[in-house]
Parts: structure tokens; sequence; C-alpha cells
């Protein structure tokens, strides 16, 4: 691999991967201040849950160092944190990192910097395991799978590699993990409407890889799947409920569906902090309506209005697994 | 009404809606010659298998005014004749009636353009007494509807409206019917990728009739009929195999399996010419694969190869009925 870290701590400061300039140019951006960092999320150079949760914690670090700079006082740099912390206000991972290492502040630079590297080095770990986990449940789930070589044709959904999450990612992660195994054949990657995060960023990171694909347009994936050219189908998730219910990118509820129709094996790959034991089930999730403008522009009338919903609810019983970094939750073992 | 026809002779030439102009100009196309009615057909401004269908039955009445302008002799009248036919090789609506109309030669011009202009109002008629059969047979499979007043919450997929089978169109034509009868609520659109049909043209013919509607990505319409937000999915048919089995833009059968798993009606919409004897069920329609670029630009890196099938195959099973201009078929119906 020779593409650069998708976030990386440097000589004091956060080297990351431009991501909007994805999939066309490769572009790293230096970080030295609190500003460059907040433009860098609020522009969505940085992006995905885990990433910004990464992203706050050596944003902290960033801090202490540019505070010790410039002779910032205490209230100042607490003011500059919490600017950090809000810099999107529903991304939870990065307040949540924010305010941990943040915690360590009175320790000194070093205990911050240390707290900060925990984070991303957590994070990486996290993926791997999930990925490894992820491969071992689908070999044993699809045997041979249907080619009958022991290569399997595995579709996803959206960008859950490392783009999105360090380390291998987590959907994305699993299928790395089949590739390296030599068990995979090839993946099928939805397009993912509207913001395209399949066609850009998890079409790149295979390719990248190594790893042989195909882009397919959304409406297409269930049909793909009834006709037998899918093995497996892997995505993430952003919450699971206690029951099981797995809210992810709209268009995830259609292919489990899909799978289950036609006999095959729905994973879905997530950290144990996507769990949440205090939502029920997938009716208490609200659903998240997204400007109209995403989906009517360029090619609708002027106007046009919308249903624009970020996420969907995979009911638990569709789902024939999740995987964590911790253990695989078969259907009946949920709350 | 104050839009344009899609497709009229008028002092012996055609008029034709150019469809690449919208939905952001409405723009007519005056076509007095052979050359210009090929060029309209081969870019698309003249498009839908009805639609080639008329225009390849006027491009003979042009072909025909043009010949005795210019002094062309037989043979030549006929070469001409050939090309309209060729135009696009895979439209057979296209064929067919090029060469009904151009049997009519021998009897002169009179002969010719009466039986032009029949293919034009058969075109027209059939789509009205289908829009008609197929609102009346979907207001007695959902009653008052899940919202209880009356005024159903259709979905449908690609275009099916007048711009792609002239008069009120298929599909949409029975959603036409439904809100002249004040038996709508509104219209969920899907944008029909690749090439954006429903986002493009759908919403421009529903906002030309005053006709509430909702755009969304293809992958968000199951989850949306999961939910309980449609009362029924009517869509339109590229070809009705002998047993039922439908064939239709790509992204069809995922629309059937959710209405099913949510108890939702799903009706096809088509003229008996859609239904082929000949063809056994669907796994003997040949699947159309597209070109790579439609999917892959411009969003993904350069060269990623994609799966884009123009159509699938929704079973029998699925469907709850075809309406065509002369009857209901339910399951069990068929061969």
């Amino acid at each position: 691999m020779d593409t650069p870290d998708v976030l990386a701590w440097r000589d004091g400061q956060i080297e990351a991967l431009d991501q909007t300039a994805l999939p066309h140019q490769v572009r790293v951006v230096r970080i030295t201040t609190v500003d460059q960092l907040i433009d860098a999320i609020t522009t969505l150079a940085v992006r995905g849950a885990p990433v910004l949760g990464a992203a706050g914690a050596l944003g902290v670090a960033l801090a202490v160092r540019q505070g010790d700079r410039e002779g910032w006082d205490r209230s100042r740099l607490e003011a500059e944190v919490k600017r950090i912390a809000d810099a999107r206000p529903t991304a939870v991972n990065l307040r949540r990192e924010v305010q941990a290492v943040a915690a360590r502040i009175p320790q000194g630079r070093d205990a911050v910097e240390a707290a900060a590297l925990a984070v991303t080095e957590f994070a990486t770990a996290v993926s791997l395991r999930i990925s490894r986990r992820g491969a071992d449940w689908l070999r044993q789930a699809c045997g041979d799978g249907r080619q009958g070589d022991g290569r399997l044709r595995v579709h996803t959904h959206c960008n859950t590699g490392r783009l999105a999450c360090l380390g291998w990612g987590t959907a994305l992660g699993v299928i790395r993990a089949l590739h390296e195994d030599g068990a995979l054949s090839h993946v099928i990657v939805d397009e993912t409407r509207p913001l395209l995060q399949g066609a850009r960023l998890t079409c790149w990171e295979l390719g990248q890889l190594g790893i042989e694909h195909r882009l397919a347009v959304d409406g297409a994936a269930p049909f793909l799947i009834s006709r037998g050219m899918v093995d497996a189908v892997v995505v993430g998730a952003d919450r699971i409920a206690a029951n099981g219910d797995v809210a992810n990118k709209i268009g995830t509820y259609s292919l489990a569906l899909a799978a289950r129709q036609a006999g095959v094996p729905f994973l879905v790959a997530a950290p144990e902090s996507t769990i949440d034991p205090a939502t029920p089930d997938g009716a208490a999730i609200p659903l998240e309506q997204r400007p109209d403008e995403e989906v009517a522009v360029p090619a609708a009338p002027a106007g046009t209005r919308a249903i624009n919903l970020a996420f969907d609810i995979t009911p638990a019983e569709l789902v024939s697994a999740v995987v964590t970094e911790d253990r695989v939750i078969l259907p009946g073992q949920w709350a």
C-alpha cells in the first residue's frame, strides 16, 4: 500500500487524506491549527464516525500544542477544545473522544498525546478483529460458495473501509480479510445514492487493494442477489438497537430482504460501540431526513421535493449475524 | 395542459417534444426530412417504445412527402423508409409500425397518412383504457387506503407517462386516472438510476399535471414501502412472458419483493402487445448489459467496471395483477 494514512499524528501535527478529493486525487492535508482541523471536518475532508472520533482525539493534542506556541490560557484552550467537539453536531464519536482526551489535559501534553494515539490505535485494533471474525464466520456460513471453488462473491453497500473506520474498516475489512485468505472472487459495490460513497470511496479503496470489483446501481442489487450472482451480503451499521434491529445507510433494508428471499447470508459488521442498549428497537430510532437537493439536483425539475432519508432500519429477523470485535451475535441472542 | 404534444403530424410535418431538453427546457423540434427524424431518434429527442412506433409510422408519411418534393423513385423511397426502421435496432415497435404503414405506399399518400395517424390514435386509445382500468382495479384493491381517506399514496419507477407512450401513458396513466378521480394523495417517484428517467421525466410530467409528488433514491423505495408510506406500487413493463414474469427497468424486482413483504398491491400496467407468448418465462428473456460508463462516470475512479443491466425480471408470483387495454390478468390466470 503506497497510499497515505487516512489520519496520522506526525511531528505534532495531523496529516489527513482529503476525502473530498477522492477518487480522482490522492491529496494529504497537513493540519497544524484548530481552525484548519474544524475546516477539514466541516468540509468532509475528514469523515466517517470512527475517523471523526480519532480526529477529535488528535485535535485535543493539536490544541494543546497550539496553546503552548501561542500562550493560550486555560479558558482559551477549553474554548478551542469545545469548538472541535462541536464541529459536527450529530457525530457522537467526535464529541465522545474529544471529551475523553480533554480529561487528560491536567496531566500535561504527553498524557494528552498518549491518550489521543490510544484512540486511533484502539479503532484500528477493533477494525482488524471485526474483519477477521467476520471473514471466518462468512467462510463457515457459505462453505465453498455457489461457484463451488471457495471464492465468494460478496455484495456491499456504502463505504465501510479504512476511509471511514481506520484499520481495515468494518464490512470492507471483512471483505479484505476474505481476500487475504484467497476466499474472495469479487465484490459487487452499490453506488449508494444520493452521495455515492460506494462509487467514490469503496471502489477507490478496492482498487488500491487490488481487489476485483463491479459497481452497480442500488436498484439492481436485490435482482442480482435473486439471480444467484451473490454468495453473501456484508454491510456496516450506524446504530444497532437492543433487539438487533439495524440502522444503516438507506438501501440496506432492500439488500436484507432480497438476501432472505434468496437464502443468502446477510452479515452486519460493526464495533460493540454501535450497539445501543438504550434503544429498544428500530422503531425508536429517529429517521434523519436530509436536504431535498441531494436527490433532486441536477436531474429533476427545479424545486422538486424529495424524500431523502439518510438511514433505513433492517429488522433483526432479516439479519443472519452481527459480528463485532468481541463476538458473533446470532438471531435469537438479542434482548 | 399548455405543454406541447409529445408527437404530432401538422401540415405534412412531424412536431416532437425534444426529450433531451427536459426537464429544464420545453422545446419542440419540427421535422421535415428523413435525416432530421433519424437524428431525433438516435439522439433520444424522441424515445419510448410506443412513441418510437408512432414516430416510425409518421416517418413513412414524411418520407412520402419528401419523395414527392424531391422526385424520389420507388427504390429511393424504399431505402429511406428502411433507414427509419433501422434507426434504433432494438426498438421492435419502431420497425413494426414502419413496416405496417409502408405496406400502404402503393395506395398513395392519403392512405399512408391515414394509416400513420391511426397508429398514434391507437396508442393513445390503448393508454387511456389501461389508465382507466388500472385505476379502477387499484381503488378496489386498496379500498380507502392506509390513510383511510380514499386517497392513495402510489409508488412508481422510471417513466411510463405520455413522454414514453402517448396518451396518458401506462403506469403513470393509472396514476393520472386516480388523480382525476380524487383518489390520489401523492406519488413517490424513484429517480431510476442510471439514466434518471424518474427524476428527469416523471417528475416533469407530474409537475405539468399538478400532481403532488416526492422524488426518492432507488435504494430507499423498499424501505418506504416497509414503513407503511405506500398504498400501492404501479410500474410498466418492457416484456411479459407467457407465464406472467415481467421484464421491466432495473429496480422493479426490489419493489415487488418489498410490496409482497408489506402486503401492498403491486400492479403492472402495459399494452397487450407487451405480452409475448413466444417467451415461456423470465429465464428466457435475455438480460441486456449496457455500457459501464452509465454507472461509473463521473463519480467512480476512472476505469471502474460495472454491472449495468437495463432490465430486471419480476417473477409472476410477486405481481398482484397485470392490467392491459383489454383485461386484468390475475396470478393463476397465466399459462
